[in-house]
């Protein structure tokens, strides 16, 4: 097991990454002795994982009950969110029980925001089951749910106090899944650490294969580099808004295409071609290089391209998008291999020449 | 005008106390200047004062658009919270905006929480309008919503960046809020200051009379004795629960009669008698204390007395209440007047006799 910790002063909390973690009592003991806890999950992931989590639970001395969410994003709702809030008042939970969010990265989200909510706040742990949830949204504190105008429109910045990311869970995970959670193992790559994306180039093969060590590693330092970048920024106001990188094209992707048709990292691969793209033609990224991030993620089997839709419909989907200061649209963009930067004022055109070049 | 400062580190914010403040540009100025501002008000408050605060805003620079609520406690719902984010979507507001909360308790609470959670949390004014929001619910960044299954059960703790509070908005105040208004500043006295109270019984006819004087003194004293609790323990962890006096009967009677029939500050006030004749029974209180807060009360035309429940509703009521810790209720009872604790391993028998000793 590795641990490594999120440096964030009083809400600062370790991450635990290797095999099995999820049924060790040990590692729930200090936060859930003695106290009720609600495990939000989906009836996918519990018929694996609920029964070996409760157990623990119940060895670490917790009173644990469960409230199942429907699977998908179309589940991250206010509805869901409802349901999950009266589900725990009828278990009369009271503002000293725990979450325990046990799923991929909607169960993470929808259960960090209820915990951010239920009674105004109360504490939570993130057992992630997919790949893109141990190395992306279990990372940092964003919670939130998707509004009929936008995705996670309505959320908030609420800090679990463990990560228990058991990359035995990968081993049922799906192919696609699989991939879609490298897509953002390799943003954490371009845009801060060029060894890290060397390392991928030369072992894609063994991450695509399951190759325990090579994930471990892959999650390891992925969360590592994020955990740097949100201990440096943790509400966003800067240095933070970098790990958005492939994410502005990547949400009019996901939006155009209705939710759930493309994954949150099948979107963010493309996006991240465009955004290369887009980097190359405002002058702050070789050519070569993006190529190589376009190769890097073909190599994961991603998609390199997004979907059809008018360039327009993409600048208008992308307006709405919240990293929109003031009605300026910012983007990120690369400064070479693992160097980003946030830039204001593109000439329209080259946007919209970015995502032409990139479409099916 | 007098300011008072809560002192929350980072999170601090003034109080300002005054006549025609609304109206002043200058108290948003340093907040709202540049930012897109959505001032979310009801039809009511929005007929007198909603001119006045967007001329204000838009001469300290600001751009404000304006969402109404419908008027009433049974708008605090997720349903008005998801018109309210969709309205502020569809104008485009980014996290860089602001909301002015212009209204009681109930805009304050549901704007004040949608501005915790749109887009992961925007700032916030509060503008409150009413007695009760003026003392109350805009020291102490409570914000919330209700649930089918109990009041305030979602919500957050999210400061604003300042409260305006126009003692002149209290001219047109029909005098049953005046007076659910004056449950919570004699709550204050009756918890932390034995001359306050003082002050209070010798003053209720000027406060009913509306003597401008009076109300000034009487809201910046409040607010002063509330923000010192609220910048001890923000997070209610320990001594802030003691606001909560008379709150736990105060919120079973609300969810008993139907929310709306009673005022808050109505239930509040029958709920703080039947909390002192607990504290009788208890005994932490001398049953001459416990005549004064009823005096005090039924001085104000508040109501002394519950209404007729059986004693078994209320504890079933109070059981779901938030303050029940790990299925063990915990009461706030009074040591004398001025002095309050939390105490829990009361008597049951104390507590429905208390109860019944109180009821119409």
């Amino acid at each position: 097991m590795r641990t490594l910790d999120v440096a964030l002063a009083d809400r600062s909390y370790p991450i635990h990454i290797g095999s099995g973690l999820l049924g060790e009592p040990g590692l729930y003991a200090r936060h859930a002795a003695g106290r009720r806890v609600a495990v939000i999950s989906n009836p996918v992931v519990a018929s694996h994982y609920l029964g070996p989590v409760q157990q623990a639970l119940a060895r670490a001395g917790a009173r644990p009950v469960s409230v199942l969410i429907e699977d998908g994003e179309q589940a991250k709702t206010w509805e869901t969110l409802d349901r999950v809030v009266g589900a725990m008042l009828a278990e009369q939970l009271g503002r000293d029980s725990l979450i325990v969010a046990l799923g991929g990265g909607v169960v993470g989200d929808l259960a960090g925001f209820a915990a951010a909510v239920y009674q105004r706040g109360i504490p939570f742990i993130q057992v992630p089951t997919t790949l893109l949830a141990q190395v992306d949204s279990s990372v940092g504190g964003k919670t939130a749910v998707n509004h009929a105008r936008g995705k996670n429109m309505v959320g908030a910045f609420h800090q679990p106090l463990a990560v228990i990311a058991d990359v035995a869970c990968l081993d049922t995970l799906p192919d696609r899944e699989l991939r879609a959670g490298i897509a953002e193992v390799i943003k954490h790559g371009f845009i801060l650490d060029a060894d890290f994306v060397e390392w991928l180039e030369a072992n894609m093969e063994r991450l695509l294969g399951r190759d325990r060590d090579a994930l471990e590693r892959a999650i390891s330092r992925s969360c590592e580099l994020k955990a740097q970048v949100v201990a440096a920024d943790e509400r966003e106001a800067g240095r933070r808004a970098l790990l958005n990188f492939g994410h502005t094209f990547g949400h009019a992707i996901e939006a155009g295409v209705g939710y759930g048709e493309w994954l949150h990292g099948e979107a963010v691969a493309a996006g991240m071609v465009m955004a290369a793209e887009l980097s190359v033609r405002a002058g702050t990224l070789r050519a070569e290089d993006a190529a190589r991030v376009a190769a890097l993620i073909g190599s994961a089997g991603l998609p390199v391209r997004g979907p059809r839709l008018a360039p327009e419909r993409y600048l208008e989907l992308m307006q709405v998008d919240k990293k929109a200061a003031g009605g300026e649209m910012r983007f990120i963009l690369l400064e070479g291999l693992g160097h980003a930067t946030l830039k204001g004022g593109l000439d329209a055109r080259h946007v919209r020449d970015s995502i032409a070049a990139c479409m099916q």
